[in-house]
């Protein structure tokens, strides 16, 4: 598991008085750093190797500007050229937002998905979530 | 169909040289405005009767700064209580990124979903993509 | 002057109900866009060749999620290697926000300043605001 | 003096590599949550009393995605009605951005400025920038 603590900013609510959906995918998007750096320690622009095809979110119950969120970040599935993960938005105890996204080893070059290479792949299962 | 021309920003290029995926949920939101209307014409805030459950997004291929962007939106099925709508992105005639969300009619005071009444049915099945 | 309409996003307003300060740095940026092409007609990233300095912005009224925005943006002085735009809010007839931007043609191999060239000077003195 | 980390986020950069200027604000805003609380404990949103007539950003010096980011944030000055804050960005030991805001004591139901309360006054005198 990958955790990641947010201060919500006051911009990031919308006028209903709660956190705007638009927020979670920037959020989510910050607890995955540790991920981009697995394959892509320094975070080089010319070495980026991960490309994301697709996401998604459920949101459970309003989150609030004031407390402290806690993003915990889990691998969920390992495929050839490309991986799943889940993200948790837990804010006072209570799991506020999901989100699930997948993404793929990636050449930018030849604009191909390329083959996760083992040593990938053995630090992205010590992320996988406990039962 | 709904139809809404976005000027991409600066500011939601990443450092990849394309529109960052957190960005879609901001141009799709920003589609939506007229589905609001249909069931809130003044967008009053204490009228807010819609809340948003669930969205995904399917990147197919990169959106550059330079050329306008337009999102189409339909929608996809209409329940008792929740609809889905389904979003375009298209840039210089190709499609490069979709999502879906699910809205649900929504009382904010009881915290409950109603019933969508048949008058707005009616406005949306007007909006279904056609074959 | 160059104009550009605004369609307001409903995760652009906070928790207040009018859009957030935050925002108007992104619009502002957005009605630029054809300052930019002046000086880089493909937008290529590679040949950016404006890079900003400072900011400024006076927040008059509050601005609403409802009705559109247009955006009229000024050039106010132009220096030997900077100039120095103005940028207005204007919804439903009212002035809602102004800003200020210096802009600095820039070298961003030397990352030198350059002195700007009389073809631009000359484009730019077109969108002086006049009396 | 009030601090907070930040951690940059990748839809943050844009197509140059660098953290975009749009970001700043939202950064500098969540810097000042402490300075809202101060006159707000509870962040509750129908006692808000604060409201930003001006802001002011200058760009020194690239900001990367890379290494986390500290701002600080000081008092300036505190006048009858509002008070004037410094923030500045720093990375890896280098102030990278500043900025300006003009905060005003604001009833929010007549939309007039209020006396700054003795007791805000003097919470706030501790934040002033020392030499």
């Amino acid at each position: 598991m990958f955790t990641q603590r947010i201060t919500p900013r006051f911009g990031e609510t919308d006028a209903l008085g709660h956190i705007n959906n638009t927020v979670f995918p920037c959020w989510f998007e910050q607890a995955r750093k540790p991920v981009f750096q697995i394959f892509n320690p320094d975070m080089a622009f010319d070495k980026m190797n991960l490309i994301l095809a697709h996401t998604e979110f459920d949101f459970l119950v309003e989150t609030y500007l004031k407390d402290e969120v806690e993003v915990k970040t889990y691998v969920d599935k390992i495929g050839n050229t490309s991986f799943t993960l889940l993200h948790e938005a837990w804010q006072e105890g209570i799991k506020k937002a999901t989100g699930k996204v997948v993404m793929v080893y990636f050449d930018f070059k030849t604009k191909k998905p390329l083959l996760i290479p083992e040593q990938y792949k053995t630090i992205l299962k010590k992320h996988f979530k406990e039962d």
